[in-house]
């Protein structure tokens, strides 16, 4: 936390874990009253610069009713290294999911703590996954495309019981959007411009 | 592509699309000379920050038989916007999600033309995901916590006709782990240590 994080909301005493419970409680109140504001669209746009060489750009959403954009223009390398063939100017796709199932994880225990009450000092994990790449190298139809198994370890610090630490876990995992994605399926579209 | 990416490879033919296809080909040989080479393992450890911001760092894995390490050490900064309660200081993790689609995606894609002998000159794609966060917001119990539904729209341009620039992009699905991670299950396990 920073200097400039210190807010009225943290004077008053609803600021926990840099999360302001007095507006999160409000969004939850206003979701309630008007179901239709949670409908979001989230977008990356990516271009290929070469070999397996390319960069997404995520700029703008939908959400609360309206065209949004982040603060921030953000960008991002993938690539693969050079042991698969490419120039490792960024990690592989595959990385970036580890990435997005921490961070999911824990921005969701961020505000659970926050919503109950309890302080957290120190949250750290490590996401590994298992991955035998003679899936997508097309050498052997009985090994998939995929991480064959996730493994997630957090080691989490803060003013409540081991119990209660624990539990926080395990509901950031039962409201977790990455989890779902994960260990459930999506749909996915692909439509193909060419000229 | 950039000046540096002139190599003797390219000289001698075997590169296109900045990919060394001698050097592909002649990996998926030894791969399949060696099947256990192919099983790799990918991580990140993240760091809670304040509230929903937190920070992803991507250096080693292990593959081909040994721990390895990126040449550069990647960190990724995830947080919520404003309207989430958050502070805009990185995407959210769901909207890594979409970039690592694209990215997986587009470098299978650039493999794969190279490998057919097809030279790319364009390709761009938007992916977006529509999700309702009545969801992760524990409001609506038949609203899951993911995605509803992802699409991906791509302009491939290269000097092929349509109807092998589309098989590139349906090869690059067959093949793909990220799309593979979405559209199908994968085994999550957490664990927890505290103190």
């Amino acid at each position: 936390m920073t200097a400039t994080d210190t807010t009225a909301a943290e004077l008053t005493g609803s600021m926990r874990n840099g999360v302001d419970t007095a507006t999160l409680f409000a969004t939850l109140d206003a979701v309630k009253a008007a179901p239709e504001a949670a409908k979001f669209q989230f977008r990356a746009t990516n271009e290929w610069l070469s070999g397996t060489h390319n960069r997404s750009t995520i700029a703008d959403f939908y959400g609360v009713g309206e065209e949004r954009v982040h603060e921030h223009t953000f960008t991002f390398d993938a690539d693969h290294p050079a042991v698969l063939v490419g120039r490792d100017n960024g990690p592989t796709p595959v990385e970036f999911v580890l990435h997005a199932l921490a961070a999911c994880l824990t921005a969701g225990l961020a505000n659970i703590a926050a919503a109950r009450g309890i302080k957290l000092t120190q949250v750290r994990s490590t996401v590994t996954g298992d991955i035998d790449l003679n899936g997508i190298l097309g050498l052997n139809p009985e090994v998939r495309n995929g991480y064959e198994r996730i493994t997630v370890r957090f080691a989490i610090h803060g003013d409540a019981p081991a119990e209660k630490l624990r539990e926080l876990v395990e509901q950031s995992r039962a409201r977790s959007a990455v989890y779902d994605v994960i260990t459930n399926r999506v749909p996915v579209t692909i439509e193909v411009e060419t000229n």
